[in-house]
């Protein structure tokens, strides 16, 4: 058991920024507003869920919605609170957790928000271990607990519960919903009990983010090399492998808002003279919302769902794909998923071929081997 | 109290038709499944508003989507009693009554069906007195019965429950959640005690549609004039004014589909040496879906919420908005809407301006006189 209290709060928000893999949505907004909750309604408590009881209610949290709109049209302070509460009402019982069902960009935040909001407890576990753009690209689907039911709450009290028998029709549905409730809609969902948690959930991944963030922070305070730092620390987690994959400058951006996402492709060239360098052709990386595929001539670097992270070379400050510009210095960066993440069950969920990406899945270590024995 | 039976079915659909005045769906497919539903368990128990008890739970049900699409994708059987036992299961008990939404069209037939379905008794009023295109467009919403809880119910066994604070609101929102079940959900909503109904329903509407049908099939059956017959039978109901306004032939339309509604107009000119015809300009009739408006030359002759009904002039037979062709015979008349719908504040709701019409509601009796002294 930890307590999170407003000192963990940019900790919490930079590395669930680095989770988000350049999708996610800017925690900033969320941020500011976990931070006036726990000012006013003290520190939230987190378990791990091994501290779970087996028979424990457990609901996952966050938004859904259009990041684009949140930047412009920020969530009602009642509108989170709202969606678990109606959730509550709906399964009689309030919950004995709350859990993030995207760890990665600004949802990490809102179980923080929500616990403190109304006192309830939360877990330090997800169901995406990074960002993903839909709502049934969770291992909670994977591994069978399904999303139903569902809540979803709008800025106006408006309150909504799903019953879908299938989660990728719920997506279709929910997504219907939130965007008549404005393209921002806050959502309670995957109601479980703990040891069901234990089994589907990823763990631990709240707690990552603040070790992520607490890292890069520090790295710039004591002025050490942020990257090397970050793979040693995670080298001691289920991310365990992680490299830097390319250091370059943007050379080139194509980006397109296709069906609400942001689409695309960023391509990044090592520049002659730079302290820092990459041998061989330029990397380029394929977006939709969250960095999917890294490419370097003919060879994959690495691919979904393995974490692709481009960072600012100079701060290691993560950058999102709504926030790529040409010129940019950047270091990319690939890191191992978690094996719960991996298997053919989860690839099928949130693999390449949920992208409709042409490549089969390779784990990064293994493209990593490759690169060295050919590179 | 009385029964509906299997030979009341075709009757309560040809008046069903009547009151859609252009909308509200082809009750054929309804009524074929009302058919099946009664002959497997039995009459359905009709009360009146009158004898409600107090604290009756009493619920509105019918279908929510495009009645384009309901023409090629059939309603499954189960999906219209989900949506009641979405709605009973959220409340906590069962229905004591089920009442149509909507009298006019394919609607008129739902809580009969239901009512077979689940052994559920009815009540005999509705919401619209008509056909309306959207859902707060009820006499309920006029006087402050809420939409909400509201459940609808996908042909998958899909339900969601929705608890909006605005009955236009959450039009748009079902609406979402009916396009995307489909464009076909099924929709159990307003939820009131018996004491609420007896004030804010319209009364008697489904015998009505049955007297109407069994009023224009015994013209058939006899050969007189239907149209006379029907104007002294609606004369003895709250419906008491109606007249036929033009007899003539389908000279002129011009329809088309915007945001799902079949919109246009179509022009009814009287031709030389018929036997029954019409002095003056042609009729013009503005149509959104329903009939909105009959116009001649400058003069208009009827508008919504007064109804507007084409019916073939060989056979009286109601011809709905998607039916109306070039050449077709026809009869219009204009009936007078219940004084329940043409208060300041149902007009606010379903007037003229509801519908963007430029004309202030003038009741088709007022219009009539006009027409008298000047024609």
């Amino acid at each position: 058991m930890i307590r999170i209290t407003l000192d963990d709060l940019d900790d919490i928000a930079l590395g669930a920024t680095f989770l988000g893999t350049g999708g996610g949505g800017d925690p900033y907004i969320a941020t500011l507003m976990t931070r006036r909750a726990i000012a006013a309604n003290g520190p939230v408590t987190m378990l791990s869920l091994d501290e779970l009881a087996d028979d424990a209610l457990v609901m996952s949290c966050g938004n859904l919605g259009a990041p684009t709109v949140a930047i412009e049209k920020i969530m009602g302070a009642d509108q989170p609170p709202n969606a678990v509460l109606a959730l509550e009402k709906h399964l009689g019982r309030p919950a004995d957790a709350l859990m993030a069902f995207e760890a990665g960009g600004s949802n990490s935040m809102m179980p923080i928000y929500i616990a403190a909001m109304l006192g309830r407890t939360m877990v330090d576990a997800d169901g995406m271990g990074r960002a993903f753009p839909e709502l049934q690209m969770v291992t909670f689907s994977v591994y069978g607990a399904p999303s139903a039911p569902m809540a979803l709450a709008s800025e106006h009290g408006d309150t909504t519960i799903l019953d879908i028998g299938d989660d990728a029709r719920a997506e279709y549905i929910a997504r219907g919903i939130a965007i008549r409730m404005g393209a921002r809609s806050a959502m309670a969902a995957y109601p479980m009990d703990g040891k069901t948690a234990r089994r589907v959930a990823i763990p631990g991944t709240t707690s990552l983010c603040q070790a992520i963030g607490a890292d890069l922070a520090q790295s710039r305070a004591q002025n050490r090399d942020p990257f090397a730092a970050l793979i040693k620390m995670l080298a001691g987690t289920h991310y365990g492998h992680a490299r830097v994959l390319y250091t370059g400058k943007v050379t080139d951006l194509v980006r397109e808002t296709r069906q609400g996402y942001a689409v695309g492709q960023v391509t990044i060239a090592a520049q002659t003279g730079d302290r820092q360098r990459t041998d061989g052709p330029p990397l380029e990386i394929q977006f939709q919302n969250e960095f999917l595929a890294a490419r370097q001539g003919s060879a994959l670097r690495a691919i979904v769902p393995d974490l692709i992270c481009i960072l600012d070379s100079e701060m290691a400050q993560p950058i999102t794909t709504e926030r790529l510009r040409y010129g940019q210095r950047v270091t990319v960066m690939a890191v191992s998923a978690p094996p719960i993440m991996r298997t053919d069950k989860a690839l099928a969920v949130f693999g390449p071929s949920a992208f409709g990406l042409p490549e089969a899945f390779v784990p990064v270590e293994a493209l990593d081997e490759e690169e060295m024995r050919h590179g």
